[in-house]
């Protein structure tokens, strides 16, 4: 069973974690749900959500992907937080799915890991490195990107093709009764 | 400012849930997550939310609308709950907005309000004493139906539209990045 760790910061897009979280657990991938402090953490939108563990207690050697939501804030908190950077340059150059959405391609900026690759994220956030696409779900090498709430599951389902196949993938849209 | 109050169940679908309350609170209505039960809420998926307040503890006169996500055993719990049901009652016959989505408009039926009425549901979740419709959004009245996680948005956004006007609406779409 494929698995993938989604880090969870203080201001993150409650509509973008939880695609991401929904699609990958109907589509058979294990999710872990890692916060970046102990406690609850608290959404953009004042929605309290409990993390399933801390992020210095993900093993990564158990993960094949790692998911940022964004939201500003979110965003923010991943991208100035060390473990984040170091944690997203391990899974990437390991050759795992590395994987942000909305704001939360600048953590991947910030970690180095963007530099000539085709890569998107939500309008305003620049990601001087990459070559930019105003596309809905960019996928390059290891890495998928994609711009907001709105592109959250086709995102979340792009990675479930990778995870757990194309026809995980498909099941799951139709069951969620999402367009194609 | 205009108030919802969304039904948090165990069980719910956490995507429509959430789709619900960042696409109020964005357009300016306030939000309060009322459980059914004393304590954080586990969706469906095994997410775990934290809601507002117990569903005793609604104030009804603030509020405008009531929502109901779906999730089957969520909605299951929703339409055996008779706190429920006389609450979906008091709000449909104050001419409130009665809002319902995937296995939930089940609730609106047990509750009686349906009646000759045009709604939709999840596929398979039948509505005996209504009109049915296969649509993504269906507006009767002062009811609201829809059908799944993938319609979430949208039902949201219609729900958006009546209570805090249609170019809030359109501004939140747009903001979120759903296609129109």
């Amino acid at each position: 069973m494929a698995a993938a760790v989604v880090l969870l910061a203080e201001g993150f897009e409650e509509l973008e974690a939880i695609s991401i979280v929904d699609v990958l657990r109907r589509a058979g991938v294990k999710v872990m749900l890692a916060g970046l402090a102990e406690g609850p953490v608290k959404s953009v939108h004042d929605v309290v959500i409990q993390s399933d563990g801390l992020i210095d207690e993900v093993d990564e050697a158990g993960f094949d992907a790692i998911v940022l939501p964004g939201g500003t804030p979110g965003a923010k908190r991943l991208r100035e937080d060390p473990r984040v950077l170091s944690m997203l340059r391990r899974f990437y150059e390991a050759g795992k799915w590395t994987c942000a959405v909305c704001a939360a391609p600048t953590a991947l900026e910030a970690a180095g890991v963007l530099k000539g690759k085709r890569a998107t994220s939500y309008p305003g956030n620049a990601l001087p490195s990459a070559i930019y696409l105003e596309e809905r779900v960019v996928v390059d090498g290891n890495l998928i990107t994609s711009r907001g709430p709105g592109t959250a599951a086709d995102f979340a389902l792009a990675i479930a093709e990778k995870l757990a196949g194309p026809d995980a993938a498909a099941q799951t849209r139709k069951a969620m009764l999402l367009a194609s």
